[in-house]
């Protein structure tokens, strides 16, 4: 019998539980496919007394992720603590500077300090494998390092935070107001302890910024992300939107331009009849334009014990079977460095803004677009009670800089009410 | 630099010349990627004189695939020339038997010889690999086999003739009946030489065989599948379904049951909002539920040059890294024959019927299913001209068995106009 593959898993979480329970329950179809037994050595977390429904007596414990990462009888570190600094990433840099391969579902350390510690694997001879830290269950990572390896990439897009998703399906579906529905998903568990991870975009601009390491082979740089949340998107804009045949989606895209490379997580308006804007309630989405394969999506689960730990052991069967590659599908020190083209590639855009009921508002508002050089394919005002009027226009296609700078001049003409609300039409 | 992978292409049609555009176009990306340089040392196909707008002097030429197969500077050997026997097999073959790992797009050569094939792999440490042969460019081959190792799984579907797709959607798009399409489809070269490969099922049946050794660990079988083409579904059945919420589909599924492995390619409804529903022209999609990963939706476009080439070029990138696993996912020995359970999956059924205008015609009919112990969900009977009338059943879950039992005791009652048409919902 060949050797097994031995685990020091550190997080005993939702995640964690669940690789352990899939170890046991397909123990011999592990084998079989993998040719060798995959076994867990020794598992840390913050309590050990928890009940978590696994027994733990079979493995060593630790009670640091440091210590489990270096003991001799784990071949591979399963990082499961999350946190972008910390015992996460003092374990994992203990494991890769023992030449160890670590498999981990923590995108905001990766967003981080991806490049380093890609550079600190390849030194060691070790490999960083992630595909539980980008879309939950759905095989992306693998999909664009391994199968699409043949394609330069167009574009690669998603919808990476279930989350935001649920709370804009749900204000549409209900016709509720941003804030219920927040309220809502708080209630039942949805959000971080940080909320604005999710709804602000920061939690899906850390798998953003991966995707756009491994599709243009640049150094990860979550810095260079536009990144806008959702929280100022009201049930107005959704229902406008949907009239027009749209849906609003926290949409995270990635692009290389002949000025860099373009990162952008924002509200974004998607055809209705889309792909992406079928999604519904907390599934993920990822959108992937390859040269020769075209347009592939894919598409499933975002979070949850199952999905997560069935992406944590497609990397651990890899490892198993010999299947390596580096960190970011390339040698770090290949990656280039990229250049934040920020918000370059050329769109239509939704704009919604409050008029003041004052004669010559809507001229007013044509006339700053025409002088930003935007120019106007759709307008409507609709009917109201309020002393002001609301106005949607949705623009041909023109930049994001000449949308601020009408915004801007819109801002000394008197007549808004209140400040305009941009959107991107994000076309597929 | 390290040695390059050297490829011999066997077919140069519009996937092979794919590939050679490919491997030219993106060179030192591909040796970025793959730590190591991708070459095509030979090459042959049926003509040498044919422009297919890409230069051929560089590479050896062979008018035998067989030889070429053998050539000392050939590693990998490229096989796309089709066809279940002939030069496709034997130079397969003869790769094998020299240690050669094969690329191929071949899915009726692995659907009818891939035991063998496989066991001869891995007797002389080759591997076949075979992404193109499924779904074009859908890395669902990687998926299964990798990416969602970790899993067992419960059911695979998949949309995987693109021509069948075409025809279906066209026809509820435009409202023309199956031989006006059928003849557009066949205008536009969209059908195979034998166009029953393409509506009656048999491609896309090729195709699941596949997908069912890696999923369910058993050995191809493609005489397992129950095939039922899409030659006799009618517009009325596609406008029916709609009405109801349905979209017929040209449905491939695998799933193991009590009684073995149940695997059928049918025209099906699926619900008309759900991602198969959605699925719309040419394109392709395969669903796959795994016991932790959930379902995974994966679509995109099943067939072309740039798709296709794309697939063989992520096979070819893999083994330049020195990506390897067993032809199926496991050992070939370890495969269990499977046990064929036709039809055994209990499911809703549409049953479209025309019966006699005579009195006590309907209660006849729903005595006979009463009889055979099918439930009725839904009945419509429409308005017509005709001395007959149109009658449209949907059942409670019931067994196909059930189905085929009261359709041919409803031969006997003398009601029936012309023979009924059966179509299982499969549900999402």
């Amino acid at each position: 019998m060949p050797q097994p593959l031995r685990l020091g898993i550190a997080g005993l979480g939702t995640v964690g539980t669940g690789v352990l329970k899939i170890v046991r329950r397909h123990e011999s179809t592990l084998t079989q496919r993998a040719g060798r037994p995959v076994s867990v050595s020794a598992v840390s977390a913050r309590s050990r007394d928890k009940d978590r429904g696994v027994p733990l007596e079979a493995f060593a414990w630790e009670d640091d992720a440091v210590a489990l990462a270096k003991r001799d009888d784990v071949d591979v570190f399963v990082e499961l603590i999350g946190g972008d600094t910390g015992p996460a990433l003092e374990a994992t840099e203990a494991a890769l500077a023992l030449g160890k391969d670590v498999v981990t579902a923590n995108k905001a350390m990766l967003a981080v300090h991806g490049q380093r510690l890609a550079e600190l694997a390849d030194a060691n001879g070790a490999t960083i494998r992630f595909e539980a830290a980008v879309a939950g269950g759905i095989p992306i990572i693998k999909a664009l390092t391994e199968s699409l390896a043949g394609n330069e990439f167009t574009r690669v897009m998603g919808v990476m935070n279930g989350t935001c998703n649920y709370i804009l399906t749900r204000m549409e579906n209900a016709g509720l107001p941003y804030d219920d529905v927040f309220a809502e998903a708080d209630a039942l568990g949805y959000l971080e302890a940080d909320p604005t991870l999710d709804v602000g975009g920061i939690d899906a601009g850390h798998k953003l910024a991966l995707l756009s390491a491994i599709a243009f082979g640049t150094q990860v740089d979550f810095d260079g992300i536009d990144i806008e949340g959702i929280e100022n998107v009201t049930i107005e804009d959704i229902e406008q939107a949907a009239d027009m045949g749209f849906r609003v989606k926290l949409l995270g895209v990635t692009q290389m331009t002949g000025r860099g490379l373009e990162q952008r997580m924002s509200p974004c308006l998607v055809p209705a009849n889309s792909p992406l804007g079928q999604l519904e309630n907390a599934m993920n989405m990822v959108v992937v334009e390859g040269d020769s394969s075209g347009q592939i999506v894919l598409r499933g689960a975002g979070a949850g014990e199952g999905p997560t730990a069935s992406a944590v052991m497609g990397d651990v069967m890899d490892l198993a079977r010999g299947i390596r590659t580096p960190t970011f599908g390339q040698p770090a020190a290949s990656l280039r460095k990229a250049t934040a083209a920020r918000a370059s590639a050329p769109a239509p855009f939704y704009l919604r803004m409050q008029l003041e009921d004052k004669p010559g508002a809507l001229a007013k508002v044509a006339a700053t677009l025409a002088d930003a050089g935007v120019s106007i394919d759709r307008m409507r005002q609709y009917q109201h009670e309020k002393p002001s009027a609301p106005v949607l226009i949705v623009t041909h296609r023109t930049t994001r800089a000449a949308i601020d700078d009408a915004i801007a001049a819109m801002g000394a003409t008197g007549v808004m009410a209140s400040a305009p609300v941009a959107l991107r039409i994000e076309t597929l």
